[in-house]
């Protein structure tokens, strides 16, 4: 459940008297998510979505909500946040920093074919060029300096040869040059569960609080491991060549790119077995929130570094 | 038709290169509209409608294509403008300006019941408030000045009694003081074919190439007269009852609105009466596309004129 804090009826009626969407219809609970509350707001002018930030400062937010009225604008399938009367996209509603969104249509797939994961490799290639022209920026939340701290907090944590795999990794990522990459506003977090279809076409591309200014291929690296990955925890070769080829066919791969791409698949496998080592063995109040399993992308980790891996030409 | 300046598949393509919206899948011409060309675009990302500007001029387009994306930021179903990656809506194909917008799913619903005629209500009254908050400014193409000068011009091919019933009109309408009516951004041409529906949910409200800076209560008369007016002329009282009670429910009619409210029906009716009458007698070059008889808005005008109307308390 992702609804931490509730929201009556009464209180979202008056509201969404700051907006122009008319009357309130329906509101309903979302389960998903894991930092947020999520709600489902039906008015006599649409479909929209109202989130309450839990955890993220209000001052980051118009970041965030900026962000996907930005990508929105360019034609990409985001949700645009809804500006009210007085054209601000952020209010307070329970205390809160409340925002809503566009509702879009559509449902996760967690078991894609190539033919999706080729059209998640031409999204996200459309997300990074439509990023070039956004004037905010704000640093990857979850970029190396995050992965190097949250590393020295759950090291003791862990048994002798995990910590021995994640220092020979730390070690790795430190002597690797990632300068010449190319970098812009990545999504960060571009997992199944963020992209909803609408039949075979991507109707929604969601959850956009970890976003921040990266190097590119950070994204495309953590979308391949998790789109692309089969039970094993190998990766699955036709997949991944539907993703990258529909990448690199709306923006083709650089030689840096190309050279650092096995070290950049390593770095994001780090940065999800850091985060979920972190939620486990750290678990902060309240989010009490469907921990995933660290052993997971330790494994991927391991798979990422044994195997080699190549970009398409 | 309204497809009038071909576009090939290939000069769109390499066009669509200066978006963020992927590859071309499908260019389809579609067979409505009176003074653009407009397609329907499938891309790998998303649908969208293309439309070549064959008439406006250039310098008027920003002020349509930022209000467009001005009420889609706040939440109201307008197919929202897609920047290119240098943040412009404007562009430049087979030699017309060109623009992308959002596809918004639904259609037409020529025979409205007093449900449908309600949610436009509502839908306007938000149109309206979402416009107070527009920075750019432009006055309605067809208001008042635009009356006079074509009634100038078609005069002299109406039949006496015509010329009889417009001189009156004009000096009534003269003579009827709209000085204290609320004014803001209209769309001016909200008629049954620029709505959208999808099952009895507004999802698309188009064409806003007439909107401007008026009256609201103009708006509300245009709309009215379209949309609640049975085939003998007279306003179904159902219908009209239903959509001013919700347009009134989300922006509270004025006193001033209320006695003018007799006037501007009469307004609306001789701005639809003298711009058929124009297409009528005086084409101009190349503007073969369904003119439509003049008739119907003379005699909704008479009828505007023997009946008396009043805006709900």
């Amino acid at each position: 459940m992702s609804v931490f804090t509730p929201v009556p009826a009464e209180a979202l009626s008056g509201w969404l008297g700051r907006y122009a969407v008319g009357r309130l219809v329906d509101l309903q609970g979302i389960s998903a998510g894991v930092q947020n509350s999520n709600f489902f707001v039906t008015t006599t002018l649409g479909r929209y979505v109202l989130t309450l930030f839990e955890s993220i400062p209000r001052a980051e937010l118009p970041f965030y909500l900026h962000l996907m009225a930005h990508l929105a604008r360019h034609g990409l399938p985001v949700p645009a946040p809804i500006a009210d009367r007085d054209n601000e996209y952020l209010g307070t509603l329970s205390e809160r920093p409340a925002a809503l969104v566009v509702r879009l249509s559509g449902r996760s797939e967690m078991a894609p074919d190539a033919n999706r994961c080729g059209r998640v490799g031409a999204m996200l290639a459309g997300l990074h060029l439509a990023g070039l022209s956004y004037g905010r920026r704000q640093e990857n939340p979850r970029g190396a300096a995050w992965r190097a701290a949250t590393a020295a907090c759950v090291r003791a944590f862990l048994p002798a040869d995990e910590q021995a795999l994640l220092d020979a990794e730390l070690a790795y990522q430190a002597a690797t040059d990632f300068a010449d990459l190319p970098r812009g506003v990545i999504h960060a977090d571009l997992f199944r569960d963020n992209v909803l279809w609408d039949d075979d076409r991507i109707g929604g591309v969601i959850d956009f609080y970890f976003a921040g200014h990266d190097a590119l291929l950070f994204d495309v690296a953590v979308t391949v491991n998790d789109w692309c990955t089969g039970d094993d925890g190998a990766l699955d070769p036709l997949r991944t060549a539907a993703l990258l080829d529909a990448y690199h066919a709306e923006r083709p791969f650089t030689a840096a790119e190309r050279r650092c791409w096995p070290a950049m698949l390593r770095a994001a496998a780090l940065r999800f077995w850091l985060s979920r080592a972190e939620d486990f063995h750290l678990p902060k109040a309240g989010e009490l929130v469907s921990v995933k399993p660290p052993a997971e992308y330790r494994d991927i980790l391991r798979l990422r570094i044994a195997t080699s891996h190549a970009l398409p030409d």
